[in-house]
This record gives structure tokens, C-alpha cells and sequence, in this order.
């Protein structure tokens, strides 16, 4: 038996990684890249234009910068009976946006976000949510699982990148306060190498209580308050005074106060941190809505 | 043998978890707080004034809101021969004054950052560094480890704290993008209590890529690239325009996007994410120093 052709549209990190990994499987690869030169070592059939790449195999797999990007590459290809797979990071929209444009064209979409950096793609390590096209999900499952583990989460195409935006925000949150840590560790003198492990200590300590924050945002209950809005006001206070003592403010934590201030200053001070999450304007909006 | 007295110097959430604490282990404990109403339910000694409760005591542990509550409670308070440990939350300079203020009033000052919830106090989920006199931490190290592993950083009583700024702007990235990412899965129709078992798991995927990111900024060499600058600022687009559109904007992100933007402008979108810590002044900082 042989295995089945995939094609996969950009050859930046993640789809570099994408190729090597369906090859290893040892699907038979073609890649195209708008900068041809990122093709170079990869031991695939190197297409000259995006058409002629989606023209070699039912399997398209799409990783490019963004939603744009993923436009313009798909713009004027004939993509009938394709089943494509879009791994660029987008909104809900776009991936909504894109399924309909796929209908149309008589192919099959299914939008997925990945989480995994490109060195685990194909390893334990890698998980990728999908929505959409259940036929794409069911007919290349196989494929697909060679990338990391599937989760398929119903078919509105725009569900997965409903996730991602927000797993995305949480992430960004993650990243930006670790990049400020370490800043505040160098002007203390302390290296970044002796406060990461101190740190990730710390955040999964934390976990249950985001688990326990979660219950109060769904139950838009929050009098447990073992972690108050206002001793966090006061926390952010003395953090954003020592940020700019040092010399190392991060506006951030003036937008994360900022949410909190705007709870104590409704007289819910004792209330939980998770509180917070109405500041953000969709309470207000579902209610209108 | 009788078990030492201790005295506790407020009863707020984290103060009532130490002063339960010591008593478990059966030592006779005193306790003083600015509102009376907060020592109901204790089987403590409640003392009328911080000084009576500072009298009772060799051992005085302080825990109130912030280094301006810690200094009123204390401001003409007889210290001399106490052994001051103080786990209010502060700068490394508060730190620092406290200790030149007891040092001149006859007191040994360790000051402590803590890593628990009230909840975990006194079990293995938590954690207390210290800096500061090494005397106290020698003399009361069997009390001390009742509330939490101890770790002691040395005899500048700003180091805990140092450490504390640092872990909690990490720890406010995470909360504040953990907030905005409930608000967005909200948005779209999704709950919270779904979202952060996909979210936690992600971010302790992610504990390796801040490893790495912190030999990088250690090393101030960011070639390694594998989250490049390019790739996030593109990813930070997309989420900041995917939150407006869903009507939760978070400008924390636009912070962060900020520190990435400059990078890029310079000319650095290849190279590592971990770069966009040099945005944060620090670097000019210490040149020019
Ligand atoms: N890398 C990760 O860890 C990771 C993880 C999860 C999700 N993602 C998502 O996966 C997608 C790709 O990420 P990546 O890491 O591979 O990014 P990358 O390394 O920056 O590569 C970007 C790719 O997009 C192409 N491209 C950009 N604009 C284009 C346009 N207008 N037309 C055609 N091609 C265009 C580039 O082609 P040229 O070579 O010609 O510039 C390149 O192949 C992004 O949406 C990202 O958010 C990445
Ligand atoms: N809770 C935690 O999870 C945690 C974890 C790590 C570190 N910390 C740090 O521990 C410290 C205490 O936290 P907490 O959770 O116990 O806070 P809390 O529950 O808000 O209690 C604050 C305490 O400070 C007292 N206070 C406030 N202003 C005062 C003043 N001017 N004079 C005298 N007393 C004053 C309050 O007395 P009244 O009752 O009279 O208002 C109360 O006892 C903070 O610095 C916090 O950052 C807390």
C-alpha cells in the first residue's frame, strides 16, 4: 500500500517541521514556499507555485504567518476536492471566513490550532485542537495524529481558533510577566537561570487556585475571596512602585490593576481576584446583547 | 519543655493561617490586630496594643497589608531583643529600612516572602524565603518551618524581596492572562472551567521554552530563534485584533506587543522572543550606569 501524497503550503518553522514529519512517516511530501529558499535540505517534491502544489495531493496542510498570508497564498487556486487543513494562527472569523471561501471552491476546511513549538511537532510533547470539516477530521485522522495528539471539537471551523485566542492570551500573559521577572532579577542582581526555577515553582503551585477562579467566573459567584481584590490591588501597588524604583516599569501591570481598581472602587474589595474577569467588558455586553 | 511563645502582628487572611499554625504545634501564641473583630475563634492571647502583643513574645512574625501598615503597626513599639520576622509584602529597599530600623532599636530583622495561599500554609504546597539576619533564621529555624520549606538567601534583608518583585510580575502575567483568556473563551460561548485544563496543561508545556529563554537572557545572546520575534509580534497582532473584535480588548498585550515592536524595528525579528527583555531599559540601564 502506498501512503497517501500531502502537500504542505509554507516552510517557515512550523512547516518545515510539518514536512519533516510526514516524511518520516513516510508519506510522499510536495512543499511550496513563497521564498523558495527555505525549501533547501528538505528531501520533498518542491513545487514552483502554490496551484501546482495543491494540485499533488488531497491533503493540503496550510502553516503561514497569518491570516493574510493564508489568503494570499489560497487566492485563484483551484482547491476542488481538496481537504484543507489550516494550522495558521487566526481569529474566529478568519477561520469561518476561510471555510466558507472553501465551500465554495468545493473543498473540505478544517481550521487547527497548534501547541507545540516546531522541535515537538510529531512527539509526545504536541497537541492540536481542530473544528470544522468532520470529514477531513475522520478520513485523515491518521495523518493528522502523526503532528501531535488530536482533539476535534465539533464542526463551526471558528471554535478552535475561539480557543486559541484565548489560550493565546493566557500564554502572552505567561510570557510578558516572565520576561518582565527576568528584568526585575537583573536589576536585582539576580540571573534569570536562579529565578526560572524558583518561578515555574511558584506557577504550578498556582494552578488549583486558577482552577478554583474558574468555577467563580463560570458560576459568576465570588465571595470565596481567599486571594481578595484588594490585597491584590495592594500587591500591584508595591509591584508597579518597585518596577519603576528599578528603572524597569512594564505597563501590563498598570492594565491588570487597572481592572482591579475598577472592582474595589465598586466596594467589592473583599471579594475574589477573579472578580477582575467582569472588568474586561462582557458581562456589560452580554447583558446588552 | 514548654514550647516557645510567638506572636503574630495581624490577622488578616495570611496572619490568621501563621497564627493557627503555631498554635497547632502547640505553641502558645499572641495575636494583635488593627480591627479586634479579626481574633474571634482563635485560642490565642488577643492583645489589646502591638506593643503588648510585641511584650509577650521573643518571636514577634508581622503579616499585614503592605511596608506602610508594617511601619505604622510598628512605629513606637519597644523591639529590643525580638527577633522581627516580617512577611509583609514590600521592596527590597522597604526591606532594607525595617532592618536598619531594628538593627537601631535593638531588634534582629528576617524578612520573609511567602509562596502559598492561607489555605496552604503549614503543608508542602508552601514556600518562604528569607533574607536577612542569619541569627533568627538559625535560632528560630524549627518555628519557621513549621509555616513552609525555608530557603534563606543571605544577609541582605532586601534579597527575599528582590526575588518577591521578580516571581510576582511573573505571577501577575499569568493571573492577568489568565483572566483576559476566560473573558475571550466567554466571548465565545466558552466556559472557564473548560478552557483551563487546556490552558494549564499548555503552559506547563511551555516550562522548558522559559528555561531556555532564561540561559538566553543570561547569556544576552538571542540567536537561537525558535520563537522568533517576527512570529510573536505577527501572533500578538492577531489575538490584540481577535480581543477588539470580540470586545475585550486587554492592553496589557499592547504592552507586551510594545516591548516585541521595538526589537523588530531594530532590525531583530529573527531572533529570539526572549530579546524583547532588553526593551524593558534594563540593559541601557546598565551600561549607563
Ligand atoms: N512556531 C511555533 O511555535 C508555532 C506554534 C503554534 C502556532 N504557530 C502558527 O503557525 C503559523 C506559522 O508559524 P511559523 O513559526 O512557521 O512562522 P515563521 O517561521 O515566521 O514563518 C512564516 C511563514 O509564512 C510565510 N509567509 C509570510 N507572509 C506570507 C505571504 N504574504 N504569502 C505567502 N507566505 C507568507 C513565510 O514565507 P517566507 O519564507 O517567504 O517569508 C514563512 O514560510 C503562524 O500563524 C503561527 O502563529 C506557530
Ligand atoms: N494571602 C496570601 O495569599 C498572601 C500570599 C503571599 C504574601 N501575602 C502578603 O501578606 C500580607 C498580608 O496579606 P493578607 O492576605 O493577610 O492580607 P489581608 O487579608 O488583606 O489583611 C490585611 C491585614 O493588614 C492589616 N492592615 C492593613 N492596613 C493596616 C494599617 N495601616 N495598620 C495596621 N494593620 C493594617 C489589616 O487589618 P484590619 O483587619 O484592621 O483591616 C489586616 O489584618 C500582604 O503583604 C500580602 O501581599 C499574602
Amino acid at each position: 500500500m502506498t501512503s497517501e501524497a500531502i502537500t504542505v503550503l509554507g516552510l517557515g518553522n512550523l512547516g518545515r517541521a510539518l514536512a519533516e514529519t510526514f516524511q518520516r512517516a513516510d508519506h510522499p511530501v510536495t512543499v511550496w514556499n513563497r521564498s523558495a529558499a527555505k525549501a533547501e535540505g528538505l528531501a520533498a517534491t518542491v513545487a514552483s507555485t502554490a496551484a501546482g502544489a495543491v494540485a499533488a495531493s488531497e491533503l493540503v496542510v496550510v502553516a503561514v504567518l497569518d491570516h493574510q498570508a493564508a489568503q494570499q497564498v489560497l487566492s485563484g487556486v483551484d482547491v476542488c476536492g481538496r481537504a484543507l487543513v489550516n494550522l495558521t494562527s487566526g481569529t474566529p472569523d478568519d477561520a469561518r471566513e476561510l471555510a466558507r471561501w472553501a465551500a465554495a471552491n468545493g473543498a473540505e476546511y478544517l481550521h487547527g490550532a497548534v501547541y507545540a513549538v516546531p522541535q515537538t511537532i510529531g512527539t509526545d510533547a504536541s497537541a492540536i485542537i481542530y473544528s470544522g470539516s468532520s470529514a477531513v477530521h475522520e478520513r485523515w485522522q491518521k495523518q493528522l495524529a502523526l503532528l501531535g495528539k488530536v482533539t476535534f471539537l465539533g464542526v463551526d471551523a471558528g471554535r478552535a481558533s475561539g480557543y486559541d485566542v484565548a489560550i493565546l492570551s493566557g500564554m502572552y500573559g505567561l510570557l510578558g510577566g516572565f520576561l518582565h521577572a527576568a528584568a526585575l532579577a537583573r536589576a536585582n542582581g539576580i540571573k534569570a537561570g536562579e529565578l526560572t526555577p524558583k518561578l515555574l515553582s511558584w506557577l504550578t503551585d498556582l494552578q488549583p487556585a486558577l482552577t478554583t477562579f474558574a468555577e467563580e467566573i463560570d458560576g459568576e459567584s465570588y465571595s470565596g475571596g481567599e486571594s481578595s481584590l484588594a490585597m491584590n490591588q495592594s500587591g500591584l501597588a508595591t509591584l508597579i512602585r518597585a518596577a519603576g524604583a528599578q528603572g524597569v516599569p512594564f505597563a501590563a501591570l498598570d492594565s491588570l490593576k487597572a481592572l482591579v481598581d475598577q472592582q474595589v472602587d465598586a466596594g467589592r474589595g473583599e471579594e475574589s481576584l477573579a472578580r477582575a474577569v467582569e472588568s474586561l467588558g462582557v458581562a456589560s455586553q452580554r447583558f446588552a446583547g
